[in-house]
């Protein structure tokens, strides 16, 4: 095997073990056991009756795949609805669906920021932004996290076609961009702005309509959203939600649009269930927010550092990578399932558990995992204690 | 509206028009009355009840969606049971899968081919195996279509490590690579071979076990499968398969996979019963390839240039971009739904309709095709008449 062209996977496999980074799968069950604090199934929907109907009823009618590229046989009717109902919901002209939220925010990025444009990222934009920005033909600037000014400035030193690219609210801190501000400085200069919703849709604005509904930005003609299906709506897939040209635009241009199959009905069918539950049921997305701050209460109350959540990602420093695995296996042992985050999957190189609310934990199930954690954390994981 | 940062949109959207190539969604309703002959279902399965009752239990038993990364909560018992069945399938020590094709060829590119390493790339090979050349660290020669000595004379130039990329069978014209040759020149350079069987598994090799299994490569050391579940097993996601230790890199490496929500369970469970239902029977196979030789001999009768199929795939010829959405239009006036690919999805700026095989279709729904394609067909369409 010593001959092989990947036998180079031997000496990376070998460093990785050496520094506690090697990652493995680790197959559930059905029926999982464990109090999950792990998941992004923030609305408690994914396992929802009306939510795995939805999917299975539209396997049944529609069939197990799209068949081909949306722009051949993939687009379904059911489709369609999805696009119009999640474009009402989020108050946006036009959405566009995708297979993932991976492949919407490749399409936004690559199809907005053509040659010659200017791309403004946040340093800790999520992995499929920076694939965009990496993808696009324009120039990225990479600027601060969280930083509006940082973004000022770049605007400033560039002419012609610009865009910002932002998620909302973070995924391994939980901590939410200034939207409204960021918008503001796009404006000031001309610029669109890209807002991956990933973690507000569901959570924040009015009913879960999302982080750019609650920053007043719905239906701009220069904001595009992306969003995901797998979150807070249970299942799979991605849409990008803006104004009637942009969704054009992506249709005839957007590789990862137009050289994929379409989602698969039963996702449609799945996202569908649950935006109709949310509509329903507005209150679950203030549930998930008050889940995630109370655990954030509780946590920092036991002395632990937990970051204040801007939506139900709740992130809790660990003191090394290692330490942040056996804490992780801990938890799990005492049957608890919580997010374990190191490198290369953070962008600081700070571990940390990823705690996530759901809204359909009980204060019992939350006041349970907050005993865990803290049973379980390292000494040195403690800011009061000394 | 002028004055949006998105306005730049409106001149292109133009100049499409102008050149008669926008492209629109059309919806389709569950019981299409076309005859399909434009769906990448080749083996007809994406509609059969074992496929659809194996994506309505999985929804049902596992949920909506994975729910998170594979590496955090989205790996259940269904996936491995899938990545099992698919390596032994094909004849691989493992597999991964990963939401769609589009992310498992992003996936395997990027993590094979490091920085300092040569990638070499067929010029017909698909979108996605081109955004995976252009996220990699690697650099990338682009060689002309299906040619192993080009392959070679890129390879020769170059020090230290490579890899070979290609498509199996192209998507547009259906035509194969003659992979064995390839990769008796990859294997001459000591450089890994990249295979994307999307549109091979299923249709060729010994019961639909692909390609790479024809062409004697299953197993080997050096070779790299990524397949598609979206297209012959009537599903969505995608596979990586090859030796462990690559399989293990992805798990660690590659960012579609690792950033990415897992496989919804409804698409493991389609995929899953299709490759079974497979099995079980393996004459589906045969009989894709030999509707697609019936359909090539009968449109060659007629006068019309079809490219000699290697597998389910079979491209007709059009004058020119107009004429070709005028014949695929017509088409479907008469009852028949046919692909149409025309810049820029097409490679060499050559229009065709797009004709899919399916196992499934009766010796009198192919000649019913046939006779519509040529009834509709433009008169420069034919090689014979004058
Ligand atoms: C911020 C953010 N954007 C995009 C994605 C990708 O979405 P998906 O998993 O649906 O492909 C994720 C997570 O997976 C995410 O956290
Ligand atoms: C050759 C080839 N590779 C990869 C893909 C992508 O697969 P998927 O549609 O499952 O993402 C396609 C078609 O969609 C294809 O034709």
């Amino acid at each position: 095997m010593a001959g092989s062209p990947f036998g180079w996977i031997d000496e990376q496999e070998r460093v990785r073990r050496g520094a506690g980074l090697v990652r493995t799968l680790r197959p559930r069950p059905s029926s999982n056991p464990l109090l999950d604090l792990a998941s992004n199934d923030y609305l408690g929907l994914t396992r929802h009756p009306e939510i795995t109907g939805g999917a299975a009823d539209a396997a049944l009618r529609w069939g197990g795949g799209a068949t081909g590229s949306r722009l051949v046989t993939g687009t379904t009717e059911l489709h369609a609805e999805l696009e119009r109902e999640l474009a009402e919901f989020c108050g946006f002209e036009a959405a566009l669906v995708l297979s993932s939220g991976y492949a919407a925010n490749l399409a936004a990025v690559t199809a907005l920021a053509p040659h010659g444009s200017l791309i403004v990222s946040d340093a800790s934009n999520h992995a499929s932004l920076i694939d965009g920005c990496r993808l696009a033909r324009g120039a990225t600037q990479v600027v601060p996290h969280a930083d509006p000014d940082a973004v000022r400035k770049a605007l400033d030193t560039h002419q012609g076609q610009a865009v910002v690219v932002s998620d909302s609210v973070f995924s391994v801190d939980g901590d939410a961009v200034p939207l409204a501000e960021l918008a503001r400085v796009a404006r000031e200069f001309g610029a669109g702005l890209i807002v991956d919703d990933a973690h507000g849709l569901g959570v924040l604005g009015d009913g879960g309509r999302g982080a750019p509904q609650a920053a007043g930005l719905s239906g701009a003609d220069d904001t595009v959203v992306t969003v995901t299906l797998s979150k807070s709506f249970g299942s799979q897939g991605g849409a990008v939600l803006g104004p009637a040209r942009v969704i054009g635009h992506l249709v005839n241009t957007a590789r990862t649009f137009i050289f994929d199959t379409g989602l698969a009905p039963a996702a449609a069918g799945a996202a569908l269930a649950a935006l109709r539950l949310l509509r329903r049921e507005p209150e679950r997305a203030e549930r998930a927010r008050a889940v995630a701050s109370s655990l954030h209460e509780l946590l920092t109350a036991e002395g632990l550092q937990a970051v204040r959540p801007d939506a139900a990602v709740v992130s809790v420093r660990a003191p090394s990578p290692e330490e942040a695995v056996r804490w992780a296996a801990d938890c799990r042992e005492a049957g608890l399932a919580v997010g374990c985050f190191r490198p290369p999957s953070v962008p600081d190189g700070i571990s940390r558990l990823r705690l996530t609310a759901r809204a359909d934990l009980t204060d019992d199930q939350i006041a349970q995992a907050v005993r865990v954690i803290s049973r379980k954390a390292p000494d040195s994981a403690f800011i009061a204690r000394s």
